[in-house]
């Protein structure tokens, strides 16, 4: 893949994210990119202070092509990001461990989005407002709704991150064992041990009100269930009642 | 917590590792922060080119204080981290969703590890030579003995970058719902979706010879078992094994 501007459907590839390997992996689309991000909750936020990388685990959300991910306003990270500073956000599924025949030929199944852009803090209060609900709709729909409304020093007191995705790459390996052809013969046990992660049986709260139901947005979290799947499920039906909003506005 | 020299069991408490926020979460004991890492087979790793931070996904593994990875020599990452360079490994685990009643409280439970040190390739052949068993016996004992051996071409073109642990945190949160105390009256389911990584049914290469079994230290990797569980056992065995060879030698 050469460099290349970006277009409707994908991200620009540049030396920034183009990947210098396993070129048959990566993909450049919106598609990709947004199916690895949006499966997960769970981020890594690369940022540099002072020449010193840091690597600080998240729950990140998208809309469109931003990011947001949030924290207290006495977090270190968000503390020197507020002038706009250059991050890289990476999500990371690991789908299975790949046993082959030789050392060389090991390997992991996963599907990883890396993503690159300048960090800001979102401090117009109607766009951090609108981020605050989606923190919560975006991974329970309508939920923010039923909640305790937010008191104004809560939302003073959290800072929101948004970084507009400037360039991206998705990369993902889904196969069997690849051994060298000559290596098939020698006598050891190869394969693969597959990986998920699921979603066990809810816990209530011990001081839950009576008659409490799970709200309809809570539907996909069902015991059993891979969590990829209920969170990708959550997103698109955060992305329809965006849509409805935006027609009804 | 403040400033404080490593001892034999912490590691050194500095500006870089101390937690901003939420003390009451963090340890900075050997312990609590290899518990983290070797639960885990991906982590995050940190670092700056040209003052752009990257977030690579890959596998890590430990050996005492110094953490192990490793990628084609041809990788961006690698071929930047020659000279030694400071880096940030992250190792995270999701262990649950936490609904609260205001969208403020909502929160994750979850593990983590941020470690910091200077990476440096691993030259020295016998070093490397090594690293390069451990990183199929850290998680498979006994396996890097049943393989085709390693070409010396592989070995070649595998870059093994290594690095001292100088500072590192734990950071848990292994809890119900945190609401206000005015807000439990609030009506809204509210709880905790607890989440698990499971290995799934092995998938035996189809190329198998016939009657190759599981080497014994395949044993831990159950079907329905925590990914975390078999990981931390694994580590157990393979310091079990390498301490066993420090007597032999």
């Amino acid at each position: 893949m050469k460099e290349q501007e970006a277009t409707k459907e994908r991200f620009a590839v540049t030396g920034r994210n183009r990947l210098k390997r396993r070129h048959d992996r990566g993909r450049y689309d919106h598609e990709a990119v947004y199916a690895v991000l949006d499966a997960g909750l769970l981020c890594h936020v690369a940022y540099v202070i002072d020449g010193q990388p840091y690597c600080t685990p998240t729950i990140h959300w998208r809309a469109g092509d931003w990011l947001y991910w949030h924290g207290s306003s006495a977090s270190r990270m968000l503390r020197n990001l507020k002038g706009g500073t250059p991050v890289c956000l990476t999500v990371s599924h690991l789908d299975g461990l790949v046993l082959a025949r030789s050392g060389f030929n090991h390997s992991a199944n996963y599907r990883s989005a890396i993503c690159f852009g300048t960090a800001r803090m979102i401090d117009d209060p109607d766009e951090k407002a609108k981020a605050l609900l989606g923190v919560v709709d975006r991974f329970f729909p309508g939920r923010a709704a039923e909640l305790r409304q937010t008191h104004a020093q809560e939302s003073k007191a959290t800072t929101v991150i948004g970084m507009r995705i400037e360039e991206a790459s998705a990369k993902v390996r889904a196969a069997g064992v690849g051994d060298d052809e000559e290596d098939y013969g020698h006598p050891v046990w190869a394969g693969v041990f597959p990986v998920q992660t699921v979603i066990g049986a809810s816990e209530a709260c011990p001081r839950l009100l009576p008659g409490m139901a799970k709200g309809a947005g809570l539907a996909g979290y069902l015991a059993g269930r891979r969590l990829d799947e209920a969170l990708l499920e959550a997103q698109h039906l955060y992305e329809g009642e965006e849509e409805v909003a935006e027609l009804a506005d």
